[in-house]
């Protein structure tokens, strides 16, 4: 899949993203396309940048957060009330065929850069927008960050153990899930206008992402009439789907059929429980996950983790064992997919640039490079230059 | 953004993609593509189907689970085993976009439909398969569900409480954002096929999508050499950035820069912590976040979270409640972002199909349509007879 051919090609090779956002939705999207093989210009704020220049964990003085997030783009420093800076800005945005932002919505239209404004002179340019909670509707001006949609979105209320307080999804899903959407609407909008010439708004709202992606507890509350709670370290509909305890730890099984519950259940050595009527079919064994529990910890406690992953390994069974990040960075199959991969600072204009292992592209395709490093995240305006020698070269 | 103008067009309009999927992961992006325009057809097993028929919640007797997934979508069985069925699937395979597939690496070759054999009788059809581990390495023919990737890609292990067993993420994102990538491929590919002619293979493992989501807990591993745990409900970078408690409840409250940090200070009266080093800067307050934490709830208990979040949102810090998946639907927010949409089955070809609600469409698209209702989900071999006419049209 991941070699390159002598015809590889990016599939967005030749498309530029003018990315005017910070901290984690928005980068988030332009690093998917970057790593699509767009051409991504950060634009930051003079002398401060990225807020998430800030943010730890910190390598060396440098933010390795920020490091992650931006690599293989360019910076250029831009005041956007500043006329001559609003001069090289609209010089960019006549080569560009996307334009990125996440401030509250109405900021664009102070600087005159809203979507009308920009459409009625660059018809064919896409802007994205990721916000909170979206461009329209009565909260369109409250800001918001990662937790505060996690929270009101519904994530919270159904992550965390029974009779405790709600926890958080470790990963920035707020975020990053906006990110994507985002990506999607922009990819969408790129194909819409090889055929339509034009190009459209996209205007995703992070709370909005968040309800997309709970799509079982919505099923929940309209099978119920009420809303589910957190259910710990199980799926809430799907039995067995969840941690057990083994002599040495916690092993997953996820067995989301009868034929696997069957096969689950030969090595486990307790074939009558697939004929047994509280187990018979995924609804009852749901009714009865408790005792289902049980009875496989009762010889699941007998043997480590290690012999049960081999059995069910070879059963054919869905599990595996609960792994901390560095040891899910460390797979042979991570290794195989290609999905750590280096940041390299090997030229002038990354000068002492953070190198680091950070997480490769998961979209793997054929024809398409997938390689093993990447250019390091740029210093505020450190591509200046490149980018105004750009903007002079012929069209 | 949403109102349909006479010239309103979804960006995928035309678009046609099968879909071989079953459960969540392929589905949900089929789900996402015909959100987009795109005309979907799903090919179930005959008698069996789509696993997730037999998944609850149900709702007299059908899966809600199921509808919610397979909204807007046509069904056809085929038995691609059967050379009847086999010679419709190919007269289809000539008329459709996208092809999309979530077996175990090596069935679509045993049925003759490998990438290979259809890039070669079909140069234009772009290929998208999700699987566990995805199509290459050493563990590509081990099964997996959602769970087994939230524990092998260290998700669980960063969700849930200090001291205690990991939970998983409630919403199903090993699952959703496996989806979501196979989304974006096949989105590219589609634009990269105007220029190129080709479709491409696009490859996504659940796996490397979860490794693709932490990229702050990636980047605490390459800082602190350790993996990261998890924190209950906090980010373990930035601080104020956490549930606190106030008199009735729990308030999340995010500032995640100076100024923001600044202003929730005015709103508490704790102005001087502005100035104290311990807190002056993130990276200060990330050292001292429990110090933090009690100085802001010897504030907060003493009103109630409803006084504060009015307190905060005049003040412009981000903040809000915890609610449950009920409450999000039922924000005004929600319905003014047209969020949650109604399945409807008036026609005979979805008659008794399940009727309910289900979350809208996040990626807001100008001059696109964003309707109020959906087509309610297809019970199996629903739409044979208007498909086979399909087929019998002039190309």
């Amino acid at each position: 899949m991941s070699t390159a051919s002598p015809t590889s090609r990016a599939p967005l090779a030749g498309v530029v993203v003018l990315d005017l956002t910070h901290v984690l939705a928005g980068p988030y999207c332009s690093m998917t396309l970057a790593e699509l093989g767009a051409r991504v210009i950060k634009i930051e704020r003079p002398e401060i940048g990225d807020d998430s220049r800030e943010f730890g964990p910190f390598i060396d003085g440098q933010s390795a957060y920020f490091a992650t997030i931006n690599r293989d783009k360019e910076s250029i420093a831009l005041d956007l009330k500043d006329e001559k800076d609003r001069a090289v800005f609209d010089r960019m945005l006549a080569r560009a065929d996307v334009v990125l932002e996440n401030y509250r919505p109405g900021v664009m239209e102070r600087f005159g850069y809203g979507w009308e404004a920009l459409h009625q002179r660059f018809p064919k340019l896409i802007y994205g927008a990721v916000s909170g909670f979206g461009h329209s509707g009565p909260w369109a001006a409250k800001p918001s960050y990662d937790m505060v949609v996690q929270a009101m979105g519904g994530v919270m209320s159904i992550t965390g153990e029974k009779n405790r307080e709600p926890v958080r999804c470790g990963a920035s899903i707020g975020d990053v899930v906006a990110g994507m959407f985002l990506s999607q609407g922009v990819l969408a909008a790129l194909y819409d206008r090889e055929r339509s010439g034009l190009g459209r708004k996209v205007d995703v709202a992070m709370l909005d992402g968040q309800l997309a992606i709970i799509e079982h507890a919505v099923a929940i509350v309209e099978a119920r009439g009420s809303a589910p709670g957190p259910e710990g370290a199980r799926h809430p509909s799907i039995a067995p789907f969840e941690t057990f305890h083994a002599k040495d730890g916690l092993i997953v099984i996820a067995a989301g059929n009868d034929a696997l519950f069957a096969k689950a259940c030969a090595v486990l050595g307790l074939d009558e429980l697939a004929q047994d009527p509280r187990f018979a079919t995924n609804n009852a064994r749901v009714e009865h996950v408790q005792m289902l529990k049980r009875r496989f910890e009762t010889v699941l406690l007998e043997q480590t983790t290690h012999h049960w992953q081999q059995q069910f390994d070879r059963a054919g069974v869905p599990n595996g064992p609960i792994l901390d990040v560095s040891q899910t960075m460390s797979l042979d199959q991570i290794e195989a997919r290609n999905m750590v991969v280096r940041l390299e600072a090997d030229e002038p204009a990354r000068a002492g640039a953070l190198e680091m292992r950070v997480a490769g592209n998961p979209i793997k395709l054929s024809d398409a490079p997938d390689p093993k490093t990447r250019r390091a995240a740029p210093a505020l305006d450190a591509d200046r230059a490149t980018i105004l020698a750009w903007l002079d070269e012929p069209d």
